[in-house]
C-alpha cells in the first residue's frame, strides 16, 4: 500500500479525556476516531489491526472444532426475559422500540440467542457437544464508557457457547477453550496470564479470565511468585493468616471512649489488631428491593466487595449512608456481632471461624465487647469475604502473592444449566430422559485487543505494533520523493518485500518531508521502517527497529534479506 | 469439515410467510433462524456463505484502491441533523435514547458518518480522490420485512463513500465502481443486468443498479432487445411514441354524459385515445404539508409514480381521496388542464409537448374539451412522467423494450455536494478556494446476494450455490457410515479432496439413512456429491450433478481429477 493512498490522518491532538497510551496513540495515528461516548470509527489502518487479530482468533476457534455463526445484533427483548435478565442486566441493556412498539434491545452478549438457536434443534445427546461461536458487534450502555476501545460502548466481541451432556465433557471443553486463548493470545505476541476469576452477572461456576499485563491495566491481579497460581483480586484467595490462637476468656463489655476505628481501638484497649473484627456496613442492592448488610473481616483484613457481594447475592453493594445506617438500628463505629438488631444479615469472612477471643463493637456508642467467642455462636454464615494482599501466602505452594496489573481480554465460563434450565432448552440423554444442556461461554474482547496491545508495546513516541497485531510490518520511507532515484529505488524495495509476503507499505508523499514522515512511523508503530535517503548513491540504506529504534545500514540487495531475518 | 462435527439443522418444516424459493431453503437448510421481523441469525453455513460473498466484495474493493473503515452503528442522532436526513429519512431510521437520554440512531447508511469522518481531515485538493467502505451491520425499520434475507430490518451492505475535488473525477470513480461490481457479481457467477435509476432518497444525479436477474424480482426492468439499454422501470425512458400530426382546430367544449374514462370519452366522440390526455390526481406528501396535484400524460400511457414524485420533489405520492379531490376544486373523471382551478401544481408529460389538438376534461362534471392546444399554452412544466411499456421502442438503439424481474443487489450513485454542503465539508483547491467535495457513494446488498444466489439458483428440491458461492463445493456421502469399509473409503476421498484445496463435507453421520443423506445434499445445495454406496465392492462411487442431478459412475483413483475437472 502506498501511503500517498491510503487515509491515514495523523494528528499531534490528543484528546482531553485521553489519559491512557492507546487512547492517545491511536487516535493521533488516524487508526480510530471517536463519534459518540464509547463509540468509534476505525479509519484504515486501525480496521486492518481490527480485522488481523479477528483472524487469529477466528483461526484458533476454528481449529478447537467450534462452528461460527452470527446472531442478530438486535435482538427482541422477550428472550431476556425468558431469561430472566431482562431484569437483572440494568442500565446496560440497551432497550429500544421499534416503530410498531415492540421491544428490541442492543445485544450486550448471546447466552439467550444461543439457546434459542439451538433448542429444538439439537435434541439428543447424540448431536452433542457443540461450541457455537461468532465475532460480531456488541453494545453495552457504560455508565462511564472511557479509556478509548478499552471501555467502549460499541465493541467487537468473540463469544462463543458450548452445549454438553454432562458436567465432565463442559469441563474438557473448558479446558480445550482455555488451550485455544493460550494460543490466540501467544500468537498475538502478548505477555498475558490466565486467572481464577469471579462469575459476575453472567452466572455459572468457575471462571478464567485472561489478562494482558499492562501497568495501565483496570484490574488487579495476584499472582504467587514461585507457582503458576494467579487470581483476579476479587476471586483470590490465600493460605489463611493464623497467628496462635488466644485463651478462651469470658466476654465482657468495655468502654472506649471516642474509639471508632479499629486502630483506635486496638491502641486503647492495648490489643493486637488481629484479634478484633472489622465491620463493613453497606447497602446490597436487589432486583426490587435493597437492605443494610454487615460483613465482619478480621481487624488487620480488608473487605473485598465482589466476594461481599456475591455473598449476599445482590445486583451490587453500595456504601450505606448515615441515615440508611441508623434506620438499621446499627452505630456506626460500634458495629459488633453481638447484640445486633435481629433481621439485620451478617456475613463474617472464613478465616474468622475459629476465633474465640475477639474484640468487636458493642452496637452501642462508645463500648466494645472483648473476649467474643466466635466457636460458641450459632447460625453464622462464614463466606470467604477477604481481599488478598501483597505478601500473603499462596494457597497453593505457600509462597509469596504479590500484584499486578492486567487488561481482562478473555474470560471463560462454566455456566452449567443456568440458561438451559431458565429457557427451558433440553436434549434426551441416553436414557430418553429429557435434560437441561450443561453450557459454557467463552468471552475474548477483540477491538479491546487493539488497546490492550498498545497499552503493553509502547514508548513516548507512539504504538510499537507486535508482528502479528502490526497493520503493516515495514514502512519505507522515501526521504524526499520528488527526487526520482530516491522514489525508484523505494518503489523497488517496496515491490520486492512485498513479493517475499512481507505486508509493506511505501511513505511515498510528495508534500511531506522526512522528519514529518519519521515522526509518522513513529507514531504509528510498524515494526521496521527502510529509509532510502543521502546514502543511496552508495547503495546504501538504513533499516529502523521501531522497538529500540536501532539504526542499521544495508545494502540494497541485503534488504529484504535483513528485514526477513528480523521478522523471523 | 464432517457433518457429525457440524451444526446443520435441516428441517422440513417451512415458515408459514416464506413465499419465496431463497426465503424456504434457506430457513429449511439450517442456514438462516429467524428471531424477530426481519432480523436473522446465521448458523454455520450460512454465516460461510455470507463470509463468502463478503470476501469476494472486499477483494474487489481493495483492488479497486478504495480503503477499508468501520463507522459505528449506532451513531448520534446530531450528524443526522446536520445533513437533515433526522426528518427526511421517516420511519425507517430507528431512533433511541441511552442512558443519559442522548439520542442515537442505527445506522441505514452512512453518508453522514463518512463526511464527519473526513471533514477537517482531509484539507487539500493534494489528498483527493479517496474511496472509503465498509462491510458492516445496518439496520433499516421497513414497514413490512419480508422474504427471509431479501428485505429484512438488520443486514449486511458494502457501503464505499467516495470524495473527489471535480465532477469529472467523480465520474471517473463512478465508473471504475461500475466495473468492480460487475466483477463482482460475475466472480460470484450470477446473471445480472446494470440498469439506470433513479436516485431516490439518497439524493443526487446520475444512479446505476445492478440486478440479479429472477423470476421472483420485487423490481421490475426495462431491457432492450437490440443493446445494452437497461434501466429500473421507475428510470426507463423510452423513443418518444408519435403518431401523425393532426391539424390544429378551435377549442370547443362538448357534452360527455358520464364518460369518465379515456375508453369511455374516446368512444363516445369516436377519437383515438391517443390524442387525449389522462389526469391523474395525486396526493403529494411533503416534510410538514401536504397538497393536491395533478399529472397529464397521454391517454395511451401510464403514470409512472416514482418519476411523478420526483417531477414534484415529494417524499411521496399518495392516491387523492374524494374528499381531497372536492376541496381541491377538481371534478373527478372530468378533470383536464383548461379551466383548472389557480394554485393547483399541474404537470404534463414530454411526449404531449408538441400536441395541438386533444381532448381533455372541462373540470366540469360530464363536459370534455375538444381542439386543446398546448403549443398555444404557456408555463405548463413538462416532466417525462410516462411508464415505459413492453413493446416501446428504445431511446438509444430504436430496438423493442421488454420487462424482466430484478432483485437490486447493488446501486452507485453520483451523490455531487449534497452532503458536503449540508455539513459543511470543504478541501482547498489549487487555487486555495474552499469547495465542498463532490461526492459518490456505492452499495452492495451482502446478506441479499445470499438470497438472491438461491432466487436464480434453485430447483424443486432446493438450493443450488454458484461455485462461488457454496458452503462447500462437493459433500462425500457415505451412505452407511456404520460400515466400516464406506466410512473409510469416504475419509479418504474427503482428505484427498481436501488436500487438493477443494472446499469438502463429508456426511459420516451414522444415525441418518442414505436418502435422508441424499435429501440433505439437495436441500443444501453443494454442487457436487460423491456417494459411496454398493458398488464401492467393485472400486466405484458416483458423482452427483446437484444442479442436473446427473449421475455418473467413476473409480475410486479417478474421483478427485474428476471433480476437478467440472469445477474448473
Amino acid at each position: 500500500m502506498k501511503f500517498s493512498k491510503m487515509f491515514i490522518p495523523t494528528t499531534k491532538e490528543t484528546p482531553n479525556d485521553a489519559t491512557l497510551p492507546s487512547h492517545q496513540f491511536l487516535v493521533r495515528g488516524g487508526f480510530i476516531s471517536q463519534t459518540g461516548a464509547g463509540i468509534y470509527d476505525y479509519m484504515p489502518l486501525g480496521k486492518i489491526v481490527l480485522d488481523k487479530i479477528r483472524a487469529i482468533v477466528k483461526e484458533e476457534m476454528d481449529k478447537s472444532g467450534a462452528n461460527e455463526v452470527q446472531f442478530g445484533f438486535v435482538t427482541p427483548l422477550s428472550l431476556w426475559q425468558e431469561s430472566g435478565r431482562a431484569t437483572t442486566m440494568g442500565n446496560e441493556l440497551l432497550r429500544f422500540k421499534d416503530r410498531k412498539n415492540g421491544d428490541y434491545v442492543l445485544s450486550p452478549t448471546n447466552e439467550e440467542a444461543v439457546v434459542n438457536m439451538v433448542k429444538n434443534r439439537i435434541t439428543s445427546y447424540k448431536d452433542l457437544p457443540i461450541n457455537l461461536y461468532q465475532i460480531y458487534t456488541k453494545f453495552r450502555d457504560e455508565a462511564r464508557p472511557r479509556f478509548g476501545l478499552m471501555r467502549g460502548r460499541e465493541f467487537l466481541m468473540k463469544d462463543a457457547y458450548s452445549f454438553h451432556d454432562s458436567k465432565e465433557d463442559l469441563i474438557r471443553e473448558f479446558n480445550l477453550m482455555e488451550e485455544t486463548y493460550k494460543n490466540v493470545y501467544n500468537r498475538l505476541g502478548l505477555e498475558f496470564r490466565v486467572v481464577e476469576a469471579d462469575s459476575g452477572a453472567i452466572g455459572g461456576s468457575g471462571s478464567k479470565e485472561f489478562h494482558v499485563l499492562a501497568n495501565s491495566g483496570e484490574d488487579t491481579i495476584v499472582v504467587c511468585d514461585s507457582c503458576d497460581y494467579g487470581a483476579n483480586i476479587e476471586a483470590a484467595t490465600r493460605k489463611a493468616n493464623k497467628k496462635e490462637k488466644l485463651e478462651t476468656i469470658s466476654q465482657e463489655k468495655v468502654e472506649t471512649p471516642n474509639c471508632k476505628t479499629i486502630e483506635e481501638v486496638s491502641n486503647f484497649l492495648n490489643a493486637d489488631a488481629y484479634y478484633s473484627m472489622k465491620a463493613v456496613i453497606k447497602k446490597a442492592i436487589f432486583e426490587e428491593s435493597s437492605e443494610v448488610v454487615v460483613f465482619f473481616v478480621r481487624g488487620t483484613d480488608e473487605l473485598e466487595e465482589t466476594k461481599a457481594c456475591n455473598a449476599v447475592d445482590a445486583l451490587e453493594l453500595e456504601d450505606a449512608s448515615e441515615e440508611d445506617v441508623s434506620k438499621a438500628g446499627l452505630c456506626a463505629g460500634y458495629c459488633g456481632i453481638v447484640n445486633l438488631p435481629e433481621n439485620i444479615k451478617v456475613f463474617v469472612d472464613n478465616e474468622l471461624a475459629e476465633d474465640n477471643n475477639l474484640v468487636c463493637g458493642a452496637n452501642e456508642e462508645n463500648y466494645h465487647f472483648k473476649g467474643v467467642d466466635l466457636t460458641s455462636m450459632e447460625n453464622i454464615v462464614y463466606k470467604d469475604l477477604v481481599a488478598v494482599q501483597e505478601g500473603d501466602l499462596c494457597s497453593c505452594c505457600g509462597g509469596k502473592l504479590s500484584y499486578t496489573k492486567g487488561i481482562e481480554a478473555g474470560h471463560i465460563f462454566q455456566l452449567g444449566t443456568k440458561y438451559s434450565e431458565a429457557m427451558d432448552a433440553k436434549f434426551l440423554d441416553s436414557n430418553g430422559k429429557a435434560q437441561p444442556f450443561e453450557m459454557g461461554c467463552y468471552g475474548i474482547g477483540v477491538s479491546r485487543l487493539v488497546a490492550a496491545v498498545i497499552e503493553q508495546n509502547h514508548d513516548e513516541k507512539g504504538c510499537i505494533w507486535t508482528k502479528a497485531t502490526a497493520p503493516y510490518l515495514v514502512d519505507v520511507i522515501v526521504s524526499n520523493a520528488k527526487k526520482d532515484d530516491e522514489l525508484e529505488a523505494g518503489m523497488k524495495i517496496y515491490e520486492a518485500l512485498k513479493d517475499a509476503g512481507i505486508d509493506t507499505i511505501i511513505d511515498d508523499r510528495t508534500k511531506e518531508r522526512f522528519g514529518f514522515k519519521m515522526g509518522d512511523f513513529e507514531l504509528l508503530g510498524f515494526p521496521y521502517a527502510v529509509v532510502i535517503g543521502k546514502k543511496l548513491k552508495d547503495g546504501i540504506v538504513e533499516i529502523v527497529d521501531r522497538r529500540t529504534l536501532e539504526k542499521e545500514d544495508v545494502s540494497l540487495d541485503e534488504v529484504v534479506s535483513k528485514i526477513e531475518e528480523k521478522l523471523k
